[in-house]
């Protein structure tokens, strides 16, 4: 469905409920859609005014000379289903409602939009906005720019536009959706992809109920030159509390919606603040290619401070190389610090040319990807009016590097007095400014985050298996077909077969009712089984068990062995993922684990891998050899082309993996057959990832206790 | 020694270098100065000039008709030394300095300094400045008020009080300290106890070379009601550089600053930023004591990034009580949220009286520690003239609440409008407000964990334990005599004794070559002997490690057990510390360790292992029963005393102690006396706390990368 003109540039626009009172939405309708009247008609509506704002005014939609193009309407929740019949009547086929609490109607409204193929934006939406369109169907006012805000919450929307317009930064279009009767957020991100106007998004959304549409839609964004940035809420108790009490929609997985970001190439950030920082960076440079920053300062302290904190946002600032140093040690005095952090060390001050040969240098160097000038710049020419204009001469120069380098090497200020005529005239010149050092480098390590190669899309699913049976032995034979090596077995029903199989496979041996899910729990499985034990031990687990298809197979006694889980499911809002994580005794304990939208490719698995703060386990860990990561990234991509290309499959699970130096083997699995009522309870469901709901409740609200 | 008062309220100061060009420190010395000269005798000094800003000028501080009781220099390096010495021979105690860069010159300084028993604050100083005094000797202007700032980099000074003063937040004192040649950190810090202008302290320093004094003065300004805020670096191997490069010193290790904090009642905050947010919030209200949050707003979005945002930052918004719900329902529409978040749900705009009243009824609860208000609030009177008056209303009811609440629930606001006149007007009322969520709740996180009760210091240490000799029978008998329990044990020299042992001992048996330090390296420890195996072993390792002290003892197999790390050592700054942490094969992965100041007390001690990612192991992990926590906290308490108590030990290493339902074993131990060259090999010297510096830092390393 191709989203209508009317909600773009609409060639007419009546506004019914249109008031004199400031005090109601009503006014700014009207006083909005009359600051377009140059470009197109604008009708006002009020049952009871001959006159608003100077203008006239019908009592109804019906008695305008013809159809407008848009309906804006703004009128108490009973009136809005006759409005809209009316409208419709008349032949109106888009509306923009700005109206809360219709309950029962909003059935009735839908059926009626459906009915007429009409299209909304609402019922309570909180406006829309365009600027080049000169369309202005909001509360206040907007500062034009490059931003499309898209927003379920419409304050937030708004308070997202506020904080971009203090920040200099403003907005190409604004749609507030509200709960999405009919136009979605992903309606209006579709449209936003051939906007020329919009190079950052800015996506709010408590729920990603149509989940791979938004990806699709974030990746052509993506893929036409525009980068999103995704605000959600999910990550506390309270939060998905209050989604489910106020919209009845459950929030989204926000380890899925990472994933979900990952493969769009889009970001997620926490705080409309967050949103805006980045999106100004965004707005006047490329993201870093990658994490090395340099750290420039007038005072050891801030760059000190600098050096800090922009390694807790993902940074890194690197030792220069012998060169660079001595190249910045010919342009500094001796106290000066040169490895990175540069401190100037009152250089600047005795010649302020002197931050730009640093920065030119620096830039230069190919050392780095990107530039954070921290400290007095922007300062100088408020304190002594003689430092004005070589302070104005470092800005051009700055002006300049970054219209050389911003696409490589972009540069990032903070200054202590970012309110200046010199730092305004830095910002003209395209370079960020900051006034903390906090909101610098939190922007330029989400800006960097989006930096690289993105991820290639879609993947091809190189493997479509076969629906499993349930049981251990076809979860064994599922995990074969894809690649996945498992240990060597037979399956048995009674002691004779059993004896028969000891005999042909080398001890120790491992004992497996297959059929039962949760073997542990239900002492199903029996480990280090030699000759003289193996046959008690089969005796005693088939009185307690009964018949069944029993798999006796060698054990992995492996020395230097890691064991991971993997595992891959469909979530509800986005669909299939695989997981990756810690495995052993202590897996729930500490979380450790990476998801993805499956299917992933090989360098998405490693990345995966790369995540995990066990990494260094598959390394060589203290002495060990290194495991052989390689087959465990074919075992990761094999699993989440077998979720994606197989629709039988609800679940897979293997746990644990286990991987040395000389290859991965599976050695318990469990495959959930779709629709069958079988819930893993492993390891990779208690983290969040691979679990029911409640589950992952549970986990959150245990994560609140441990911070 | 006390603190000179001429550096607090001198009678008379001389401006050494005064100038009139505004480029210059003369020039902002001179005008500070002067700008108390109504309170005290401000003499002009240049060399050059018989005339300064229309005032006379002397040659040198030896043509004063009397010795100044300050003397403020700014003069060019080879010149401090010979105005010093003019300066003294005039009978001059006490000089402020604002030069860098006096090489060799520094040590004569010093000591001139020393032979003449004078004070110098510098002589790299940025200033100073009173308030109350209306001394002013610093570049630029402060807003006075209450925080005090200490700091060695004057800059970050600088910085802290311009952000402060940008939110309404005034400056008591400031002292840049520079680089401490004579009068230290420390020495103001003590002398701010007493001054009752200042209620909150900002200090920056990179390293804590006298830290027992720093805890000393931070918890003296605790006492007398203050409240200290810390900054330093040192969190990443560029700031560890960068002071090694410009002042020479090593960084303190930052868990080792954060016990120090605990153990004062202060508080380290990682930017400039984060300290004012916070000092703001501290500057109206006094500490929570919790860390249950209300979240009140008038958007469902905004509401539920606070709640993610509240429980990033260390907070929770607990669910409200059916009857507070029940209350708050019956003043709120029924589309609102009531259970926390708050959701006002468009109620705010039908009658703007509801804030208070949803605010009043929550902080009168008892279910809460503190309230947030998210949202439009001073948005109201901007829109519509209409409003100002109902809005002015809700402003000063939401004072009287704060005026009621504040020293128990404190109030704290995020508004969409924070420079508009109503929330100037609530900031009137000393309600703290943000221009955003971030800062609002990161602020009101810091300011909750200066809440609760402070830390009782000093703690009394009970033991004072033997210096041990070295080796392994020698730890096991320092740790029973610290109330330990270790494993059933003897020792042996010869196959014979060996045997005889191995009688009287419960298999299976653990051996070990007690004189060897880090055994596992030497294969000097066999566990698992048996009755058949236990001679062979022994001679083996009888052979292979000749004649020594060996232990034989009872291996400890009680199921259900959870392996801990308890070590002590001297820290190089702060002394002894204690640490614990999770044990077994992957301790150094995780680095899962709490590390206080040492001796703790129980209560302390609890508080460490409640710090661990892994206390739920403590707690009956997958069905396991709960294991004997007392004996833990008793473990960590002795070892802690014994470091503190004891001078002739360097390190003490728990590694590990094994703790079931039955009590807590330990089960090896290296005791280090002071002098001896062993180091610690094993987990807690990985996790940076325990380590030597190099290690530290090594780790610190490879923290960036998996970051």
């Amino acid at each position: 469905m191709s989203f209508p003109q009317a909600f773009v540039d609409p060639s007419s626009i009546a506004v019914v409920g249109a008031t004199e009172d400031r005090a109601k939405w009503g006014y700014w309708l009207a006083t909005g859609a009359l600051a377009g009247a140059d470009r197109r008609t604008v009708w006002l509506v009020n049952r009871r005014a001959a006159q608003v704002l100077g203008r006239p005014c019908r009592p109804t939609v019906g008695d305008l000379p013809q159809a407008p193009d848009l309906v804006a309407l703004c009128v108490p929740p009973q009136h809005v289903l006759p409005v809209v019949r009316d409208a419709l009547a008349k032949g109106c086929r888009a509306f923009l409602s700005i109206t809360a609490g219709l309950g029962a109607d909003e059935a009735r409204l839908a059926a009626l939009l459906r009915e007429s193929g009409a299209r909304m934006i609402g019922p309570n939406s909180l406006g829309l906005f365009n600027a080049a369109t000169e369309l202005r169907l909001a509360w206040g006012n907007f500062t034009p720019g490059s931003l499309a805000i898209v927003s379920q919450s419409g304050q937030l929307g708004s308070e997202i536009a506020g904080l971009g317009a203090r920040a200099g930064l403003g907005v190409s279009r604004f749609y507030s959706v509200g709960n999405q009767l009919d136009v979605g957020a992903v309606d209006v991100l579709e449209s936003l992809v051939s906007d020329e106007h919009t190079t950052t998004v800015a996506l709010y959304l408590e729920s990603f109920a149509d989940g791979p549409r938004v990806v699709t839609a974030l990746q052509a964004l993506r893929r036409a030159g525009k980068h999103a940035l995704v605000l959600t809420t999910g990550a506390s108790e309270g939060s998905r509390r209050l989604a489910r009490s106020h919209t009845g929609s459950m929030t989204s997985a926000l380890d899925v919606v990472d994933a979900a970001c990952r493969a769009a190439g889009a970001l997620r950030v926490t705080s409309p603040r967050e949103l805006v920082d980045t999106a100004g960076v965004l707005d006047a440079a490329a993201p870093p290619d990658g994490r090395r920053v340099a750290i420039i300062s007038d005072s050891g302290g801030q760059g000190g401070i600098a050096a800090d904190l922009a390694t807790e946002r993902g940074l890194r600032a690197p030792v220069f190389t012998d060169r660079l140093q001595s190249g910045l040690r010919d342009l500094l005095p001796a106290a000066a610090a040169v490895s990175n952090p540069v401190d100037l060390a009152g250089a600047g001050e005795a010649d302020l040319q002197v931050y730009t040969r640093v920065a030119e240098l620096v830039a230069a160097s190919g050392e780095v990807d990107s530039i954070v000038l921290s400290g007095y710049l922007g300062c100088y020419g408020e304190d002594a009016p003689s430092l004005v204009d070589a302070e104005s001469a470092v800005i051009d120069r700055l002006g300049d590097l970054q219209r050389t380098h911003a696409a490589h090497v972009p540069l990032v200020v903070h200054s202590m007095s970012a309110g200046s005529p010199a730092i305004a005239r830095l910002r003209e010149h395209r370079v960020p400014v900051f006034d903390t050092i906090d909101a610098a480098l939190g922007a330029l390590g989400h800006v960097t985050r989006l930096g690289g190669q993105p991820r290639p899309t879609p993947v091809t699913v190189r493997i479509e298996a076969a629906v499993p049976e349930p049981g251990y032995w076809a979860a064994r034979t599922f995990l074969s077909t894809l690649g996945i090596a498992t240990p060597k077995a037979q399956r048995v029903t009674d002691a004779a077969e059993f004896a028969e199989a000891c005999a042909s496979l080398h001890p120790p041996l491992v004992l497996k009712a297959g059929w039962i899910e949760h073997k542990s729990e239900h002492q199903a499985v029996r480990t280090g089984l030699g000759p003289e034990t193996a046959g008690a031990v089969f005796r005693e687990m088939y009185e307690r068990l009964g018949p069944g298809e029993y798999v006796v197979e060698e054990q992995d006694t492996r020395p230097g062995v890691v064991e991971l889980v993997i595992g891959a499911r469909r979530d509800r809002d986005f669909g299939p993922t695989v997981t990756v994580g810690h495995g052993g005794v202590h897996t729930e304990l500490w979380r450790d684990v990476s998801v993805e939208l499956a299917p992933v490719d090989r360098r998405t698995a490693a990345g995966m891998l790369d995540r995990l703060r066990s990494r260094r386990l598959l390394d060589g860990w203290r002495g060990q050899p290194a495991v052989d990561v390689d087959a465990l990234i074919d075992a990761i991509v094999a699993v989440s082309e077998a979720i994606a290309g197989t629709t039988g499959v609800a679940d897979i699970e293997v746990n644990p993996i286990r991987v040395g130096p000389d290859g991965a083997l599976a050695v318990d699995a469990l495959v959930v057959p779709r629709g069958a009522d079988v819930v893993p309870k492993t390891a990779c469901a208690a983290t969040g990832v691979n679990g029911r709901r409640k589950s992952t409740e549970e986990q959150e609200i245990s994560r609140e206790h441990v911070h």
